[in-house]
């Protein structure tokens, strides 16, 4: 079956969508339309449904799979869907939204596998049991959220993801140069985003929560290692754990850019340069996907709102 | 007995002081010196001791109190101590630091008294349990430490004199504004700056400590609401929990001036400018206590370095 | 009779309103059109004329009160108004424009009232002088003028009412400060924002004046303070004439904000931070009054851009 | 006679010096001594007075001229001066402080001549009587006072001589525009910095006054085109008059360099361009001429801590 | 024939234009249209071609010169052309689409002539040499592009036009400063900007080439100056070619704006001043001939965003 | 024999130095005196040598080895070496500064064999050519010059280090993110900083040059590529040489560090935060190995000013 990203201008088509969302509002003549969002695993696109009854309001709602007959058009030189037909999907059809989703590119269970290992790395006691810890308590979170609401990793499975290829480039790293602590960088990296189960709703629609507005993810995972240690019996005016602390504390690098302190230890430094390298990637690489050689992106709000060029060239 | 600011050039003093700093360095000569701050309530002044041997070096430490016999010079224009003699306060004379430092002008078992009958005034029972709490886990501690190590209320009880002065400023804002939930307002006040008494090191030459440069005060005291949570049993998620938190890690208004978040409720925002308010009150009112009328203070450094002018005029 | 916020989705009325805009312009069809603002106490709405003759475009003008025979509707999820038939108000229904705008909370003479108690406690005679003569001059716009054309107290009244909301504070903030010169405060505060009267164009759809633009209310204040002197024969090199311009060229606080000198003495730095205070106040309350508990506000560009959470908290 | 900058390393000299300052301190010896600065017109250089009596320090005050007999010497690579005998100048002496003061490289008659011509193409009515009224009565001011403080044109008759520089400037770039008002550019300029003789104290030794720090000079010509206004019976809603009163207040170009209005017209632009311009010429001259062809200046603070390199090139 | 700034609303025309842009898209219908921006000397405006065939759309392509019968209209208060009819313009009729654009107010041939003046005046030999070699080499661009894609001289013949009129500025801030370099002063004008023959696409519809996007103008210049010393046989290490290459380098002022190092010499300084001199008056002067005395033109992105008034005055 | 760092206070001692920088200054008392500072590969510390004669100024000069007979001391808490005796050294002693200079911590024979096995992957011809090209001709500079006059990698081979270090991390994250074409980052790296050997003096006591002052290092090297293609006879107009000369010119990441374009590929996005790491991980460790566990390091000029903490930590 086709892709949303493959319809070309004019074509009518029959395929099973996610509603990514959908908005009632009141058109000119004072009856109620559905302004929605289709999704798959290739992209979305906007369609509205005129003349809804309230039935049909009560049906459609975001998050729900439906099947979906429509044309693809052209509108003020955005494409768009006009609806023909749409209903939910039945019982015995595909409900599962996840299937429609945009996912991390690696399999959960191969990224399960490798984070144990990583994990083992951690020889520090202190560091290890805190780590195990959380990261057991949130585990289907961690593996199935976001790592942003917008801008980069922003597909199920991105946290875990974004978390996972942060700890391959820290292996090297630290590799490179022998006086980093390898726990304790690979600590820091595991919890420095798991705050992000709290502060973002869930993998599907994800919206920031109340504790995400009032408090963010960095204070909620300080908050959550705070717990840690009361439940694991740890103290924690050990200097280990104030390190780790600050590690999670000081990611973003910047007062401005919302950590209440700056790296004042190497290895905290060192994080804030992988985020950074691995975040500035995501976006580069999600926006010139889009793109033919020879040609420029969109320009990406979280770099500055620069754009990028894709050279013409084979070799590399 | 005279003070150290009552001294004038060339004078010959004898008089009990407290040794605020006491740096041992080599003279071009080889021999070792011991750089002196001298302390009383009326301010500071520097003082070399020339030829230290190593008992005397081991004797005059920071934090005791001294019999000095010198004379007040000036020396590149600044003023400065000529030491005669010197000897450590012996049993029997007045050997209590507090003596010989700055304090809050207002007394200890007023502010007390006082502080109770805002906390009478937090109706909110959550918030009045976790602000009950905390204040009885830090109560000798927030009456004896100073706001900050430096810039505003940088003295004895400056912690609790300036949380003190901020809930008068609040009391008659919240009936000028009369949606200002007060109870909020007054719990998140008396916790704001909280978190210093594990960040600064204590009310004698207090300096930074671990805890205060890898975490800093606005978190330490959300770990505190924390833990507060968890021993009085309340649901850290419920919405007097997120606001409370919020209204600490909000307070200094600007992500750049630390805080992970900025205001998002109005308590919040009204918290950041008392706080303010009364900050710099407080620095102008100790910089030009230094002037006369129709003169300059020095710049002041935590108000971006400008310097007032004292008017003369007498008419209020 | 119903008021403009009141009306819902659909329904049809009649009701007196004041025009607040009428824009002249031309359709597809190359007729004229005008697009009307309606506003009452409660707020505006917009609505269209279609197929205007060049008779009614002269009678329907900004500032008329008209009968209005409309539907509320909702057109791409903003409400407007389908006007079934309009005409302007006659003889014997009501025609002044002020009984539909938005109001200061405060009756006038209360206002005025607490002003003459306030002039009274300004006991130095210079000060007193020039302060009694501007608020004289200009009596009846400082009663009826906006604060500001868009932001805080942007209604009739507003600048009294803002001006009178931050003696108040200042009294109590004095009360607290007793190193303060009230009468100082006082008077500075009464003038600050004065010059509005020639900045912006009236209290009816108001507007920046050539004067506005050219020299900024700022100015224009501090050069009434000079023409004050000349006419009530007062020295201008009189140390007191010196800082109560310095109080009013200052208040902005920041040379970015448009002050052209930064707070040089203790007064002049208060003043700034309760017109911040008050103004941040009134914007907050503008907004969070349009939202349910359990909402954020919609963006206040005059704070930032920040939106606000309203808690669903009833204890105060 | 030599001067002050041609003197060599261990040269003995005799000469009449200005005493550009006379501070006194106390030694590490308990007398007291005075720090003076030098200064003739080639330049400046200090030198301290040793175990000076009360009368001689009553005598060598700032301003004064003195027969100097000394050494010159380099103290951690600073020059200085070796005071070995020092007089007040007697009767039938050099004793006018003028003569030793750095100037205008313009003779002042020719100056004044020049101004008058440049007056005399102010043709419109309103504006000629203005600047008129106001250069007559600070005419002596105008021609003495230095520019500034210090950076650019801070020097006796310097406010005149940048004042002129820029008319010329002004002549051939309205030349060059034909649609810029020639004669505003005229009287904007000529008025834009005649405040100056309001906000620092003097030609000699130069300090900001209490007017300059709570008012600047930007305000305080504005107030005095307000008083030569009533003087002569103008209208001051006239556009005139406050297109003119723009142009002083703009010419600081950005609100954060202390104007309160940014330009708002063509020629008030031009203005802020034009004094720019000047003045980072003028500060550019000054620190190259004190450097040989291949050297660099020293960091001037005037202009972004910059320095400048003088090239190695004869053709011009 | 009139122009386009002439017609009325309703009026109804015929008339040779350039079509400046033609952008193919769907309408809601399914159907294509081209939405054109037509183009003569007095300026431009937009029009639709609705139900456009594929034989219309490969005709009516950009840079096109048409006959278009058309109306003007007003569409949400903006002015639009209704086609009536259009066709490509015929042999025999007018076909150059340089007759349509618009162009630097002074002929080509007198500035040709103005330049080898300005050149002769450049007397160091190496300088000469350069700016000679490479005038020659980029002689017909630079008298056809524009200075800029849009803001300051983005028309055909400004990058001569803006070059010629810093030029004549030069020559009398080099006469009022004797110890400017005049030649270098005029050497370092006429290449600022030559770099955008590269960076521009070409006089007609420019767009920044990928050289101009990744390299920029400045470097490209820098290039050529290199390119130019090997072809004629000059040492790079020369100090003379080093200033040279500093003069285009530093011509932007600050780093944030592009140059990749800051002025450092004093020439370097001055060409930066009169770069933004003339292009403030550019941007200003485009602006206020769109509006009459007594209103203020539309915000201006280059000048940060200002608006000007243009003055109610006519004495000049 | 005992090295700088290894000294105590009072100690005695005679070894071998550098000196590595030699002021000649004129005491009080008229003589001249010599400020030294001497270095070896521990570190360095000053000296002054009191009375020379003009034959030791003519010897002891910047760069020479010296023997040097002296004793440690503490100066204003400053180590600081007494001279007891000092003469160049003779033939059959160390002359070679580079035996006191702090280099590289890899063989330069290492270095050499690792760059030559990078140079093999970059695949694509051009960059190949330009590279292997640029390398050749400055083969001995890139070996020896330190990456900077002081901040990271300041020391002798310091150029060639951070270039090698970089390569190894472009490795492993161009194997973690396969879209990234490694022969172009690997080119972009090897030149990014070899501009270098022309905007400083050399591996010993290195200064800017002129040409680094005006042109600056990435002018420098974007030059040198232009040439390269002329000399191999390669088109600068292919798309190849546009990115690899944007490689270089955006590797500063923001305009305001004196990058004249900001990234607009991938790869140079990528290079700028290699650059960005390596060279905080270098000041860091430079930093950090002056301290002992529990201790803060001085702050750190090229980390906007933080200091960082030595965790007591040791588990890794």
């Amino acid at each position: 079956m086709k892709q949303l990203r493959e319809l070309v201008v004019d074509e009518t088509f029959e395929m099973y969508v996610l509603l990514k969302s959908a908005d009632v509002r009141v058109a000119r003549n004072g009856k109620k339309f559905i302004a929605f969002t289709f999704q798959d695993t290739s992209g979305t696109i906007d369609g509205k449904y005129w003349g809804a009854s309230e039935e049909e309001i009560a049906n459609f709602t975001t998050g729900k799979v439906v099947f979906l007959n429509g044309k693809r058009e052209l509108y003020q030189n955005m494409p768009q869907i006009k609806i023909l037909h749409l209903r939910v999907a039945k019982e015995g059809e595909p409900t599962d939204p996840g299937l429609y989703m945009e996912k991390a590119p690696v399999d959960v269970d191969e990224m399960k596998q490798e984070f144990n290992d990583f994990l083992l790395d951690i020889t520090e006691a202190k560091w290890h049991r805190i780590v195990r810890h959380l990261v057991g308590k949130y585990q289907q979170e961690f593996f199935e959220f976001p790592a942003a609401k917008r801008n980069h990793h922003a597909f199920a499975g991105g946290l875990a993801f974004h978390t996972l290829t942060m700890l391959r480039l820290a292996k090297s790293v630290s590799e490179q140069y022998s006086d980093l602590n390898q726990s304790l960088l690979y600590a820091g990296i595991i919890l420095h985003d798991l705050g992000k189960v709290h502060e973002l709703s869930g993998p599907v629609s994800t919206e920031y929560t109340l504790a995400g507005n009032l408090l963010g993810h960095i204070v909620i995972i300080d908050e959550e290692i705070t717990r840690a240690c009361l439940e694991l019996n740890l103290s924690e005016t050990d200097e280990e754990i104030l390190v780790l602390k600050h590690m999670v504390l000081a990611h973003h690098g910047l007062l401005e850019y919302g950590s209440p302190v700056r790296p004042k230890i190497m290895e905290a430094e060192i994080l804030h340069h992988l985020d950074n390298l691995d975040a500035s990637m995501q976006m580069m690489l999600g926006a010139l996907k889009q793109v033919n050689p020879g040609e420029y992106t969109e320009r990406i709000f979280g770099l500055d709102n620069r754009n990028f060029y894709l050279p013409n060239i084979e070799t590399k």
